[in-house]
């Protein structure tokens, strides 16, 4: 198994991209980093995607935008696992190359949801959840996640400002993106007047659907270029729970998280002390509450003692949302989790200017689908230069 | 890179499953192969399948089956590449079995077609093609293929009767085959007199819309016991194609299917000649006869030349669709790819009685995304007993 390095980024700005056709959105970033990399094909791409065959009428996303790109001879094709398909797109491409079936692979989330109405997106995103037992009763995704949120008020005693601060810091830090979709910042009124969305999800507690698209590539550490610094991924890993929420041992419990976390951090041979910044899966504020719960950040039950941007700011404790996360970033589904990657690799070349965690030389991002139901995290690390055998 | 064997294969019979959910017929497979090796779950699981997402309501089918299985500790991730697409969850295993990601995966197939409108599947069938420039021009997948049928009669001087002998041969094989969805024998007439569909394609051409699941359980070879003949993946590759039919430079060639069977050969050290059967992709026998070419079976133009059950038949030189193919053992698309395997491991296994290819040591199978825009190539090879390290 090679050790892996992510050699070149790309990202659009998270918008309505209502001028831009699927594939001019999903090609950006790729010839982004053709154009920083010299290269003009790959090996491999993996394409994280949730709804385009629904909400684009367009399937077949591996070989759709191999083509667009020019990358005619690449092997392509598209992973989904509903809001976590970044994230398992990521880990597909690092498969591909540990394994030597690759030497250079491109992994690209993309998602194009506003051209569509967003009551049939909102149908859409219930795919995630159980066909039979949760969507054909009527509920949403948001409502599955709102009537976990007052589940967890109700037994760990929290109030709804409580979760405030995961929102204003995320707002705060994407003010300073260029590529947030929501880049203003929020003040502990504003967070309470925001209309519900499903009570007591409030519009300031929900990431908003949007487009955009973002891709990472990847190559073996032994093919990289000498005397330069660069990422590699210290650990992987995927986890699955339950689809419905009612088939869960504890509801408050993102067990899939837990082993997800546990097993990159074994991976990484590190806990989550030594995380520098975290991109945790701010969907939701309860999810965001649940991962670093699970995660292992904070006790259970104590999630919302950790939303206060002293804390979880750039210069604080628990870096979080550093680019904005889902809430100010915007959330294109299936892009989400390589954004996450994207704004993890500027933090730890220190690109990262106003939102810079200073010194950050271990991020971790988890991308999560369904309600919990399906979890990557992944455990990126700055490297010094280094001497590569072939050099 | 680890040598990954085949270990356990599963199949439901291929028809209108309207009595089973969508979960219980993925189940089914996956559950004949825990019953089989006694083992309740695996490290991974990866599921082809194309349209569920618009056709059942249903994505995030990784952790949705994962579930539904008992493997609640499995990380699982849902591929797409159109009709592909169970070859590409089948090579996605691959990698995570050979990169050491996973020391057991399940790649399964699982497409349930039946249960929407025809017109509604034709028109999700068509999410494989360009949706711009192919598709909203109100061309559907299956005149796109007669497109191609006709400029290939044309250009070659072949009559539509050269083509019987495919599907003859097809459903000859699909008689003795218990989960075939059209086992019967038909004879040349009933070819000729059969309804076209779009001529020149007619019934007796295309594979029919169906429900099925299929799959197979990957490990790596050195966990496997000793003292028994095992089925080893020699040769795996992806390539791919432009959407469009109109972006090609030769229209009449399948440049993907040719550069994914000859990396194919080369990982396997052999040519087309070591093949003792090939499972392609006869979703129409246009395809067939492209895929022939494109492997190196036959000459350019000459693919319709091996249209004779004494040639492709299972004693002959090149048995094709020696189970029925997806001609006439149906072809529920993202399974397809799955299928093919597990048929080709039978006769590796000797076990496919009236069908059985004498003496079958090398077969390969071949799954195609679009019209031969995404095309994944698999040389499975049976072994005698080996000791194995830990044994």
């Amino acid at each position: 198994m090679r050790e892996v390095a992510i050699l070149e980024i790309g990202q659009t700005p998270v918008s309505e991209h209502w001028d831009k056709s699927l594939l001019e959105l999903a090609g950006e970033p790729i010839l982004q980093i053709f154009e920083k990399t010299g290269i003009s094909t790959v090996d491999s791409i993996f394409v994280g995607n949730m709804m385009t065959g629904s909400a684009n009428h367009q399937l077949h996303l591996g070989a759709y935008i191999a083509d667009w790109v020019g990358a005619g001879n690449a092997s392509a094709v598209h992973v989904e696992s509903a809001c976590s398909s970044g994230g398992s797109a990521f880990r597909a491409a690092l498969m591909a190359v540990s394994s030597g079936e690759a030497d250079t692979a491109i992994a690209v989330g993309v998602e194009k949801m506003t051209d569509s109405p967003s009551a049939e997106i909102t149908a859409e995103l219930a795919t995630a959840a159980d066909a039979d037992y949760e969507r054909d009763m009527g509920v949403s995704f948001v409502a599955l996640n709102a009537l976990l949120m007052r589940r967890y008020m109700e037994v760990y005693g929290w109030k709804k400002e409580d979760f405030a601060g995961f929102s204003i810091n995320a707002h705060a830090n994407g003010a300073h993106n260029p590529n947030a979709r929501f880049g203003f910042p929020i003040t502990p009124e504003a967070y309470m007047k925001s209309p519900p969305v499903c009570d007591p999800i409030n519009v300031m507690d929900a990431a908003g659907m949007s487009d955009g698209a973002a891709a990472v590539l990847l190559v073996p550490v032994e093919k990289l270029i000498k005397g330069k610094k660069f990422v590699t991924i210290a650990g992987s890993a995927a986890a699955t729970d339950t689809i419905a929420l009612q088939d869960r041992r504890d509801m408050l419990w993102l067990s899939a998280a837990e082993r997800s976390a546990k097993e990159a951090y074994r991976q990484a041979g590190i806990g989550p002390a030594d995380i520098d910044l975290f991109e945790a899966h701010d969907a939701f504020t309860i999810i965001e509450a649940l991962s670093l719960e699970a995660s292992g950040f904070v006790e259970r039950g104590q999630g919302p003692s950790l939303a206060d941007p002293a804390i979880i700011g750039p210069k604080g404790k628990v870096p979080l949302a550093t680019m904005g996360g889902l809430k100010s970033r915007g959330h294109p589904v299936g892009a989400t989790g390589i954004y996450q990657i994207v704004e993890a690799v500027l933090q730890l070349y220190g690109l990262c200017g106003e939102n810079q965690v200073p010194g950050a030389k271990i991020a971790m991002t988890q991308n999560i689908g369904g309600s919990g139901s399906n979890v990557y995290t992944h455990i990126l690390k700055i490297n010094e230069p280094r001497t590569f055998q072939n050099n």
